[in-house]
């Protein structure tokens, strides 16, 4: 089949594109002396985590129990959930997870370290726990570096736990912030006889500066794989390493300067990420996605260019390539304009 | 179960508010003697849209052609699908379609009818079409009440087509702008020797005001269903009608002045739809969900307000309900604090 025959709207993902984006990061975290954890939220499909770790990958990244435990179905071996964990339900499901890979978990605070604990004091073996670190994002993370410390010891005194190391998802062009936050949090912990084993940073659009912050001893990106049109507008990569797009159609032309898409916001999702518009129209830069209904994409087509005709496909690529993956049960591989294959996306939708 | 035991974040849909919305609307309806065709694209759950049929609806309203499959997969006998179809992939599908279920369809140009009158040519039946109309809201729609005139008779001259009536999605606040243009179209149309069977008119915001649309024969509402805080910021509706929430547990409290929820956009999503923040926690509405980061919602709580403990849920009125029904492969309607019963959503991610 050929991209041509796919319906509209599809994600299609170009497979070369793909290829050299992840054999690019690995190269580099090679050189750097860096284990590379891919972030899986990006496409959420076990067999390219699995292609990520054939790659080089020591371990992959996921944000929900769930993604995870598809992840371990699928024969992922070492999965790091980088998030508060806490609830009574999700108890006995991380324990079993827990059993099955090599699992490694979060926590920001005592009262998620010590729900941990609680679960696994009796569990024969203990449970590895990294320190959330808020290096400058301003999202979860214990505040201070002092605080990670005192957030380390007391993991490493709780039953049924280990301290495991430090971890952050570190605000976009804060590597220097970071670099000296983590610097001061190893030497708190060394205060209190503490080694951080594993020091894990984050992120995709200072991927290649990782390295720069000397006490990381991995980064885990995600958005990496695919690119998108945040990554394009910061920068980080040209149109040429964009691996997925949107494919859709235009299904109505009412008016000179407008069409209409058949890919609105159930396709190509609100975020806007700072940007104008809802993605980049590879065959056609100058118009502008200007407004999402939830199955229409709203076009402005600037005078004297020429319009489309009703039934023309277009390719878009997506402002954020992470929340296009979740709104699809099944994306396509292509090389040279033929599909080779269909992924499930088998991680999406795992909300607990 | 209780609401309590159900793992977060999970949507909950509250019945007895559910059932109020949908009585309400359809003894309005009645009323007025308008038929409703609700839009199934709020809920994508057959076992609602079969209630919705079984209170007095007239039929319902798909945006898809996979939506309208898997309702006519469960029964449901008399669909709308109010989108411009187009494209060969999707032919043998609405062929198969309009064989075992009273199927209309819409087009807003001669390509599209064209393409649908290719189909139909042979089928042995016509395909009922309504002329998609842009009463104001300036998305997809002839623009001119002339023009549709012109489109039905197209249509009714088309191989295997049948000219079926007029369709608008209207301009939220434009009833009497809607009603001249219909009006006039109507009596273009006349013209023509073409009477209308259906005018059909849409949206929850004016749907108490679509008798005022005089030519209007049906109304096709989606949100009222479960309401939402943009339909609550209109004033259309008061908490007490909002059916759909969304539970979420407090993970984080790296400040005293923040907290973090674990539903971020890929629970409540990224719209706005003009309003600030992304959802009404019902628990403490002086807090504000400001940013939402994939699986974060990022709170800011008001100086002196007493904050909450990491663990703590919260019940979360989204900004859109029927983007977050796209968001979840399950929701649970409740009782009284009780679940009832788990709705698969069945029709979410039916993207062709």
């Amino acid at each position: 089949m050929r991209i041509d025959d796919l319906d509209t709207p599809a994600v299609v993902i170009d497979l070369d594109r793909m290829e050299a984006n992840l054999a690019r990061a690995q190269q580099y975290a090679n050189a750097h002396r860096l284990a590379l954890r891919p972030h899986i939220k990006t496409h959420k499909i076990p067999s390219l985590a699995q292609r990520q770790i054939a790659l080089g990958a020591h371990g992959i990244t996921c944000q929900k129990l769930g993604e995870a435990e598809v992840m371990a179905e699928a024969g992922l071996e070492d999965i790091l959930i980088s998030f508060n964990l806490l609830g009574a339900a999700k108890g006995e499901r991380l324990r079993a997870l827990a059993r099955r890979c090599t699992l490694s978990v979060v926590a920001d605070s005592g009262a998620v370290a010590e729900g941990l604990s609680a679960l696994f004091a009796a569990a024969g073996r203990r449970l590895p726990v990294l320190v959330e670190c808020d290096t400058g994002a301003h999202r979860c993370g214990v505040a201070e570096p002092q605080a990670a410390a005192a957030l380390a010891e007391t993991i490493a005194r709780l039953p049924g736990l280990s301290f495991a190391g430090l971890m952050t998802y570190p605000a976009h062009g804060g590597v220097a912030a970071t670099a000296a936050w983590l610097d001061e949090a190893v030497a708190c912990c060394a205060r209190r006889g503490l080694e951080p084993e594993v020091v894990s940073t984050g992120g995709t659009p200072d991927l290649y500066r990782a390295h720069e912050v000397a006490v990381a001893t991995e980064h885990r990106p995600g958005t990496y794989i695919y690119a998108d049109r945040s990554l394009l507008a910061r920068g980080y990569c040209g149109l040429e390493d964009c691996a997925l797009s949107v494919l859709a159609t235009v299904v109505s032309r009412p008016a000179p300067d407008r069409c209409i898409l058949d890919a609105g916001s159930k396709a190509l999702s609100s975020d806007l990420l700072g940007l104008d518009g809802h993605g980049l129209i590879v065959e056609h830069p100058e118009w502008t996605i200007h407004a999402l209904s939830e199955e229409h994409g709203h076009v402005r087509i600037p005078a004297g260019a020429a319009g489309p005709e009703v039934g023309e496909r277009v390719r878009i690529i997506p402002n954020h390539a992470c929340v296009v993956s979740n709104l699809f049960d099944l994306v396509h591989g292509a090389r040279a304009g033929r599909i080779e294959m269909a992924y499930a996306v088998a991680a999406r939708g795992r909300m607990q």
